[in-house]
């Protein structure tokens, strides 16, 4: 049996964590949610209008379900990630963040520096820190050390759906990691989630792939799937892979 | 909702075949095969005692939920591929036959001529053909072209767990084909299963990954879930992948 | 000391061989032609006129230092092929034949088959046959035993420019090989050319990416220098590649 | 023409850079650093001895030739780095200094926080900087704007001969950075050096590769040929790469 994902002594049924942006519609958005089994939902904070309880977003998200993760999408700097976190918890949400610094709009890559600097102030505040970071098993360890409550590599860059293309950093990021690996960004297909799950990443991040499917439900229902079969497949011991071809029966040749 | 797989007018729920060898046991094997799904099992002709009620193989494999599909493994030329199956076929075994014809034991790849010279033989002769070839697009036309009922290119040496390393062929293979395209050899993980469903192929056949697994009866439900996550994938309608990336939520930036 | 590359007997000093399609003009192919080094270049019979003296291509290329080598390019089967290869010889051509036989003119793949019957035809007339195919350890074997003087594999569609996608298969076909093994098609880059020398190919053959580049001339010159770069590597022995990082220099920390 | 490579104001006729770790004997990496045209050689601080002339190393490279380009290596965090740059400007170096903060001796990743720190501090003593750094194209830009010379991302991990395994960050770095780019580590052979300069970086460094190989003599040529054909074939203009086949020659099908 599998342990359940723990993040910060809250533990998770779910490995599939969703984010809310470009959904169509909350109607659609809730409809993906369940079928995805995610229990972790992030939701930008600038979208919410946090005092405002008609908001559509939040109004679509049962709170007693699910763990609504604030994010701090669009802060450039660390000044602006922190303070968009104390919004957060000024008007009652959980101390959760996801941590997201990216000055560049183009790419939406996050600044290594300044996720560091704001994640320490907000480790130091109460907060449970999440960052989203590049592929660095440096910058990774350093998170860990500053105390943030997992590390959120990304595959590739955000909304790109190109899946994996960090392998190797990702791999030394779980090698050494001690808090949960959480792939996130450019996870665009399920054989990218049981990719990441194959390696041993703890969960997985997913927004744009099944935001804009067509049948963003089935979508959903496909990514939950695919970290399951991603999961479960690293538990049971996957084989090596080498060059050479083996036979699946052993070549007696009784014929001859 | 999805159209069952058909291969040759027989519709089949899971599109997940399995092979039997390598197994620890028959015991194993018969759990593994349980927890897939699959519908469709191969069998080598040179394990199986045709002729004895006893064999452990088919013993295990209840003929009345599973079509048992018997393969040519290794046949060296088409000679040897048409007196397996005819032998198969003498044993009272439904007259499909999984075309197998490896001269090389080292890569255990398929001989394209002798392939399409033995698959016109028993196609002839009544057969349903699944031929086993490289990724080959022009052979793949060849062999629908006399009537085999699908094409099984490989994704890579068969137990060598590499993965989908044709893509661009069988790309083209799954573009062109009328007949199912189910990919087979060398898909050592489910995300490798779940690409394939994701390119558009109608199914795929996995052995080794299963069978030498530390649990196999999990990894053939990691590999089932695996497959279903990319038909569903596929069908929901995945993204296309880019460059740039895409912000998941608009960039307002009220915080400005 | 590097040996030369022989082909049927015959040394050539490079191991660059080129197509002379799609130049803008006659001279812009001799300069092409010129900086690349290559002294064979392959012509699409469909485009000479054989017994036109007058014939741009023909008189743009002197045969007294090019070994001129025809090509059945637009060959639908192995007829049309050994159709071509006989028009060429009896329009004095020597008696070499670089064989291409595709039916289907949207990816221009090989077909296996014919090119395999085409081959034993025109070994059995005297051809010296170098013959392109998809990459297929095989029927390269196959072709090799029929006795072609080459085995030429594509490393991806004609003019696609995408480099070497087949690796895993030319890896075993250079292995098996007792003929020089020469990379065709879709090598859009030097690097794609050293790549495969590095391999341990013979030779390799460019066409479209010299051809339609801004400056042909010097991109003619850039793959020479690719090719020699890869061939010199291969022979002063290329590291293997591993996971881990192993310091330039000895970790002795003196400084603490 | 190609315009000379440029950093911090001072021309280079070659754009490969060579390390000096590894090689069996101040011979044997002597002519290697003859036969690769290298103008720019980098030292570990901690191999050589400063104050003695007799030392090896810097015996065996002729300053006046070469601009020898000490390096940090070793260097865990911004204070020793700083501290092993000024102890090279004290023995009578130029103030050119290879940033290096490497806090893992196993994979030898570079500190993103840690190369800031130094940089910083060294920019403003006075040194030409030029930092080694993950792919990481947010941290590339900060350090052009604290004033380094350079941006020299990791192909993969030092001494992997892995190539470049961080292609889309390299691509953006390239696209955004105003200061040469040189990629650096994991270069294994000359076809990774001319994809990078292909990509259009301004050079790259090589070492471990060109060290270790069985004849590093005739590798050092390989890998300059390799850096020269990748940066003709960028200015010659390379095409795209398309999925589908472009024939070289028209169709014009006069057979028919």
């Amino acid at each position: 049996m599998d342990k359940p994902l723990t993040i910060a002594g809250r533990t998770f049924g779910s490995r599939l964590l969703m984010g809310t942006g470009k959904f169509s519609s909350p109607e659609v958005m809730k409809k993906a949610i369940d079928a995805s089994g995610a229990e972790v939902v992030t939701v930008a904070l600038r979208r919410v209008e946090l005092d405002n309880p008609q908001d559509n977003i939040l109004s679509a998200i049962d709170s007693s379900r699910f763990l609504l993760l604030p994010n701090t999408s669009g802060a450039r700097d660390a000044d602006e990630a922190v303070r968009l976190a104390r919004l957060a918890r000024a008007a009652g949400c959980d101390p959760w963040i996801k941590l997201e610094v990216t000055p560049d709009p183009h790419y939406l890559l996050p600044d290594p520096v300044e996720t560091l600097k704001a994640a320490e102030i907000l480790v130091k505040e109460g907060f449970v820190v999440l960052p989203y970071i590049n592929a660095d098993p440096i910058l990774a360890k350093r998170l860990e050390e500053v105390g943030t409550a997992t590390i959120m590599p990304l595959g590739s860059p955000i909304g790109s759906n190109r899946g994996i293309r960090t392998r190797d950093s990702i791999e030394i990021i779980i090698e050494k990691a001690t808090v949960p690996v959480v792939v996130d960004a450019g996870l665009g297909a399920p054989s990218h989630v049981a990719e990441a799950m194959e390696m041993g990443a703890d969960a997985v991040l997913v927004n744009t792939a099944i935001a804009v499917a067509r049948d963003p439900e089935s979508m959903a229902r496909a990514f939950k799937k695919g970290v399951e079969a991603g999961r479960e497949a690293y538990l049971a011991g996957l084989g090596r892979s080498g060059r050479k071809a083996e036979a699946s029966s052993p070549l007696t040749g009784f014929l001859r």
